[in-house]
């Protein structure tokens, strides 16, 4: 059991496909020593480390789990020296503002390393996600003097972060949580009440844990967000507690915790009553990043469902009536590929939003444009990429036989792991719904129809790939945009609601088919050693599962009537 | 947190859907003070059963698991007092034969009682599962003395039994099985070898465990099948051991044994050589079981679900703007509709596949026909019940939220249990091509097509359906039959291995659009109760569910070639 990060695909990606030499030179918060050789070096360095120091400890945690006694919570054998490891490589502020200590690398080489630790450890990665992803929102929003105080020690990895929103009665829907804050002194607020599922809410890794919190003000019935340290800057104790943590279906390395604040000291972060859409930047960081967490599982279970039909000899081979690796099998290909197609396509839409993510910060005169794509894609990647996760690890396991159902294999380990991934950071009939509604519907098609223009613009001038399957992306497409124009929410306020998902998923599926095409003319144009597998996986996408976008595109014709007309007695 | 078994809807199907009451009385075998009055009233007690005596047992068991220290095996607590009362009350040997002490019920009464049994406990039903398997195994195949001896007292549930195939080499293809069998009598044969993942092979319900052995007979390459009980007639040890337990991703109570197997002494079953096809017995028995375990899997999650949706609060209906149930949401309504309408066709299935269980043993014109059908669904009901049901239960997790990820929702457990079932007594893979290979086109398409002709028979004779839903189903099974028709294995000997999921996946969507249109005719026929639910699940089957169909029809076209293209190397 291993895992050996996918260098050269990420390689191509970078190089190949979007061109990162050309791009960085134009980002002037980009590192200025970044170039493609450089870049190369820093994923060779995270791939060592991933596999040579956070993998190793992955079964164990599972199995070891988080602990909690007296109050304290413990993180599973070799976590803390490993967190004190990645954070003396410098990999905690890889992506920070080198303002203040970050060491300012773009986020399309960031999801990368994201892709790589999450392979190697789900539990494991979320404590630095949580903390670069808190570092991002303070950034954003905080007062200079709290971003002093406070970056450069997330960066360094010497403290971590925790995001604090869901209440037991306030989970989906945040404009019920009831954590009140009281104004002490200018900016001080006390912070009381009670946190439910704050993953590494307490743990050992780190001397301090910043929260960021969602509170009401009193007789303000509108949120706001605060930054609340487990300890004071004099080191006295904020009254910042777990009561408890969950003993869940995975990702037992992984501290879920029921934080109390009881009178705690925070400072207001960003505008009172303004807490959600400051919340929202750190929000859409983990989204992506529970996105990659998807992706990553899907690349984990490929690499041990590839090894194990590698070497299983079971059956005959149809033509030569030998025994055979179970490889040889079509209906074990046929998973394989599947999990291949899929990830490879997701790991260039996962490069490609990092780069918006980039540009976006870059002033130049599409930043909104590019803003907004990046917007756009946030839903899709982060529920997209968390279900066929799922897909892809079940399937995986299935290549194991009965072998996969057992621990010691590490491939339900996978399974149990990435389920959350689709529940966590908004459901993904949440992040549906924000798609179809937030970023389509509400929007008049506006960005998307920009999106689908740039992305038509490049299908016409694609050379090495067939021209009829440039065509099925582009008329998908635009039965997207047309039946998003339909959605009319007065008359029909439950339509939104009952099709996104299926709108959603049709919209993934054909944004692969469109990354796949992408990738085999680039593998073409740069004559790279990959273009032979990546045109044989895009025959397979299209063949096998861009199917999938006419069967979602179908559902989206019936599916509110369908879907409301039964009462719910009946249920 | 609780189950009730879906007593409305099995009573339809027996009474008002498949006519019970008209069939038993031509059933010589068939217990004779059957009717359905009785039939409901063995319901009523299975399900208080199922209810209050399996189900409350479920959680611990997963929680406590198996143990097994010095050779011993332990079942989690309360397991020995349950089976016994189990036995008490006679369910073990419900359809057993009244030859031998057997109750002589009907499978289509017993697949019922299965469903219920497994939706309160997948790890307690499996013990008295195979036991009613190896019986049946040995009622078929078995010399008049080993029936005397072993029946009555499986039956009872004082002994029980295991099934033992699989070898660490020989999983999928037991062709490579090692365990030898030497003769030192007539009919006792010395069985030397180690068995893995042997569900049952050790535990202390029952004072007696017996073994069927699929070995090899010194100097015979063929396969043979034997008999082992752990102790034997005078009450000696038969060296029937333990030598450990699985740890698993779920199906905790259940114990998963490395059985050896040394010089122990055991009865032939059936010819030398022939023990493959004697095993399909119980092979054929326990998959149509385990398809059930994941019907069940998918009615326990519902119930689960859909008592959470009534009961959370969440967001706003869109209408009228006040806070509502989560089931008021149209995309938590799809996810309960997906799983009520997969549930409810499979459950028609399940009683109809019973029912030609049934009939086949009835000796009548048509038995033979009627055996052949269900063959022909055997591997279908296994595959496409168990597909689903991993479906079911991950949708019916995610309708929970976060709260779904932790372990006291007993939401996750359903997802963990219920992933063995698409893997063991033959992968869903193995299925399908048993399924496309040996029931479809190596019988040249004919059962498929008399199978085809009774269904399109009937729906020439619906007056309550829309005859455009019937005329769909018609055509999808006439290209399933066309396009099995097309096969030439000696032309191209991967194409069965490569489509055979997709296949099968077809049929079985098609199949329940069927069992969907029989329930609407049959409900209406009745003017049943259930008439107006079976409607609008019907509509919503044939909205959203069979594009399935369409989906898979589109992938066989190209299976093959997109699957082997791909140099191996390259994987």
């Amino acid at each position: 059991m291993n895992y050996s990060a996918p260098l050269s695909d990420m390689k191509f990606l970078l190089k190949n496909v979007f061109h990162a030499d050309n791009v960085w030179p134009n980002f002037p918060y980009v590192n200025e020593n970044l170039d493609i050789d450089i870049a190369f070096t820093i994923l060779d360095e995270a791939s060592k480390f991933s596999s040579d120091v956070i993998f190793p400890l992955n079964r164990n945690a599972d199995e070891q789990g988080v602990t909690f006694s007296f109050g304290n919570v413990k993180t599973p054998d070799g976590f803390t020296e490993c967190y004190q490891s990645f954070s003396e490589a410098g990999w905690g502020g890889l992506c920070g503002n080198p303002d203040f200590e970050g060491t300012g690398m773009p986020k399309m080489l960031g999801v990368l390393v994201d892709e790589m630790n999450y392979s190697a450890s789900n539990a494991f990665t979320l404590y630095s996600s949580l903390t670069a992803g808190a570092a991002l929102c303070i950034d954003s929003h905080a007062s200079e003097n709290l971003k002093k105080t406070y970056l450069p020690k997330l960066y360094s990895g010497e403290w971590s972060a925790a995001m604090a929103m869901t209440e037991a009665h306030a989970g989906s829907d945040l404009n019920n949580i009831r954590t009140k804050a009281v104004q002490v002194s200018d900016d001080q607020y006390k912070i009381t009440g009670t946190k439910i599922f704050i993953t590494a809410g307490d743990h050992d890794l780190t001397s301090n844990i910043i929260h960021l919190v969602l509170a009401k003000v009193q007789n303000d019935s509108r949120i706001s967000l605060f930054l609340v340290p487990k300890f004071l800057e004099d080191n006295n104790f904020n009254h910042v507690s777990a009561s408890s943590i969950e003993h869940k279906m995975g990702l037992n390395g992984s501290a879920t915790c029921v934080m109390n604040y009881d009178e705690s000291l925070g400072h207001l972060i960003g505008e009172q009553g303004k807490g959600l859409s400051c919340m929202f930047t750190m929000m859409n960081y983990e989204r992506l990043a529970i996105g990659i967490q998807g992706l990553a599982n899907s690349e984990a279970a490929y690499q041990l469902a590839v090894n194990y039909a590698k070497d299983r000899i079971q059956g005959t081979e149809p033509k030569l009536k030998l025994p055979c690796n179970i490889i040889d099998h079509g209906d074990v290909r046929r998973m394989l590929l599947t999990i291949r197609a899929l990830t490879e396509a997701g790991r260039a839409l996962s490069v490609y939003t990092g780069m918006q993510l980039d540009l976006a910060k870059y002033g130049g005169d599409s930043q909104q444009k590019i803003a907004n794509f990046s917007q756009l894609l946030t839903p899709v990647t982060k529920s997209f990429f968390t279900d066929r996760g799922l897909e892809c690890a079940v399937m995986a396991q299935q290549v194991f036989g009965g072998h996969g159902y057992i621990r010691e294999s590490g491939i339900e380990q996978i399974v149990r792991d990435t389920r959350i991934a689709q529940i966590y950071e908004g459901t993904n009939g949440i992040q549906a719904i924000d798609f179809l509604s937030r970023k389509v519907v509400l929007d008049k098609q506006v960005v998307l129809q920009q999106f689908v223009e740039d992305i038509n613009f490049n299908l016409a001038n694609f050379k090495f790939v067939n021209q009829k399957k440039c065509d099925l992306v582009k008329a998908n497409f635009q039965k997207l945009i047309n039946f998003a124009s339909t959605i009319n929410h007065k008359v029909n306020p439950s339509l939104l609601n009952s099709c996104a998902v299926n709108y959603l998923d049709a919209f993934g599926y054909n944004i692969y088919g469109y990354f796949w095409l992408l990738m085999v003319e680039k593998s073409h144009q740069s004559k790279h050693h990959l273009f032979e597998s990546k045109q044989y996986l895009c025959d397979f996408f299209f063949d096998q599962l861009m199917p999938n976008v006419g069967l979602h595109l179908n559902r989206l014709k019936s599916c509110d009537d369908s879907i409301m007309a039964m009462p719910k007695e009946i249920f």
